[in-house]
């Protein structure tokens, strides 16, 4: 096994030497940019590591790992034209730099090379990862689509707002650690048990993400803190505030998320407020832990060593312990 | 054999069976609209043939001709966005009836749900299928790319053009006859031929796409006769019009190529005038002819019943004869 750090250098350099510019420029220039915007490499990782976990070659799961990483960035792509941003990782978004129509068929194209790439296995492991891949991808753009229906939505209930994000997110967090399952040539009970537990920590990651928008520390949290208040996201911690409060209370939450103040300041501390006051704050770090512990139980269950264990363990313990 | 018509009649009840809204509605509703408008069928119809010309059983090639029709339409709503189209088959473009993020979304989860429609095939013919599909698709996506790019570019050279079409609309055709070859059981070198056969066939009716837009009978031709014209597109005519006239008229050409007058009616009759005394228009009329006569070759090398062979020359006929 190797170090995080290790696996992403590993991965980096192989992203490197895949990316090269053919004609026509300007459909293979856009996916040149976004691969090499950078992020956190986090789901080809997996990819790496489970292989290593399951006593397969990681080497041999750098092309599955790579279109893990060239769909995800397929996926922002499109989702940043839907949500009209204009930057990502500190850079101007693809349809900023050149246009929209840039954006759609760069990203297209995007879709189509990420399948390509399992062609660099064998008939039977080309099958299984194209066919994990299809059933992931599908289900994030349903996720997308669910998250684009609640805007203009007032009655999601929590258990539709888990769906969204175990679609959007966790999904391919499952995918990544199974394709690498698939690799090392893991039983079927191992492969579905590493994706519970990839899915289970991408849905704790999540809620973590939306915990964090409100109550995490400016200096370490990546975003911008309040984010989500300021732009009126029924998050988590939105709907069960809303769940938990008095009729009151619930008046003042709805009215507040459906405004758009000059001063958001007084707004997000208002939110947060209301927020701790209803329990949601307690009840979502809760969630987090349950989701967590979740993934955790799901380890025991696999057929590898204590000591394989112990690392996605420290692994997820790493991930979920993100400065607040 | 069965007559087209009555392949176009499987084809549409199979798609029928498939077309059912899931949640959420709004991303599959658009999907089942668009899949809905009807259009000729060509491509599903060509691969449920070609694996009957192969003594195969159409009926196999059902999923594989779903999967042709899904993308096709795929990359409709996806170029219906980029060319701000309001209509489609005479009703409202995806974008228009729902809106850009709709579009983009749905289309993504066609491209999708394309590769699905080959887990229905054992694990050899998945992987054939799959790998042949990719290459088209990118090649479509390449071919999109480069027809964007000519609209801005005034040195767009012959071959130039022909490689646009070859891949934003014949390699789908050839790919759509492969597939049923495949399906079929056929020889490599027959699943080469018939491919080739169908991009030639491809090609040609490109081109008389591009001759019948100036020259076709307002009355059969499907689209507004003059269209390429008013929109000042580039296409064969035009090129070969710039290549053979005089400096005098090279000047002409590219001045009325560049305006956009209120009165389109004599543009158009300039132009064609100009494509005509050029020897432009005879040439055009020429290349089609070398493009269904190179198709018609590669059938002499198949390894299939005379009676077959003539009954694919005369689809192309019959394709290639529709009225002036």
């Amino acid at each position: 096994m190797l170090s995080i750090e290790k696996y992403q250098q590993e991965f980096t350099a192989y992203l490197k030497a895949y990316s090269t510019v053919k004609e026509p420029k300007n459909l293979y220039e856009p996916i040149d940019y976004i691969l090499a915007l950078g992020g956190k490499r986090l789901r080809p990782v997996l990819t790496l590591m489970t292989t290593d976990v399951f006593n397969g070659d990681y080497q041999e799961a750098l092309n599955a790992a790579l279109s893990i990483e060239v769909f995800h960035n397929f996926s922002l792509v499109h989702d940043d034209i839907m949500d009209d941003a204009p930057l990502r990782r500190g850079h101007k978004t693809v349809h900023e730099k050149w246009d929209v129509n840039t954006g759609i068929l760069s990203g297209d194209a995007m879709l189509i090379m990420a399948y390509q790439l399992f062609e660099n296995y064998d008939v039977n492991t080309f099958q299984a990862l194209a066919k994990l891949f299809s059933k992931t991808a599908l289900e994030v753009c349903e996720g997308q689509q669910y998250d684009v229906d609640f805007e203009t939505r007032n009655d999601v209930t929590i258990p539709e707002y888990l769906k969204m994000i175990e679609y959007k997110t966790a999904v391919l967090v499952g995918a990544a650690m199974k394709m690498g399952a698939i690799i090392a040539g893991a039983s079927i009970e191992d492969q579905h048990s590493i994706y519970e537990f990839g899915k289970n920590l991408g849905i704790a990651f999540q809620l973590q993400d939306d915990y964090l928008d409100a109550f995490g520390d400016p200096k370490t949290f990546g975003k911008q803190v309040g984010g989500d208040i300021i732009e009126n996201k029924k998050t988590y911690l939105y709907l069960k505030a809303l769940e938990f409060s008095n009729d009151n209370d619930k008046v003042k939450l709805a009215q507040l998320f459906a405004s758009h103040p000059q001063n958001t300041d007084s707004k997000i501390k208002e939110a947060k407020a209301l927020f701790v006051a209803s329990g949601s704050a307690e009840e979502t770090k809760q969630a987090i832990k349950n989701y967590t512990s979740n993934a955790f139980k799901v380890l025991e269950t696999l057929n590898i060593s204590e000591e394989k264990k112990m690392l996605l363990k420290a692994f997820g313990n790493n991930l979920m312990n993100r400065t607040v």
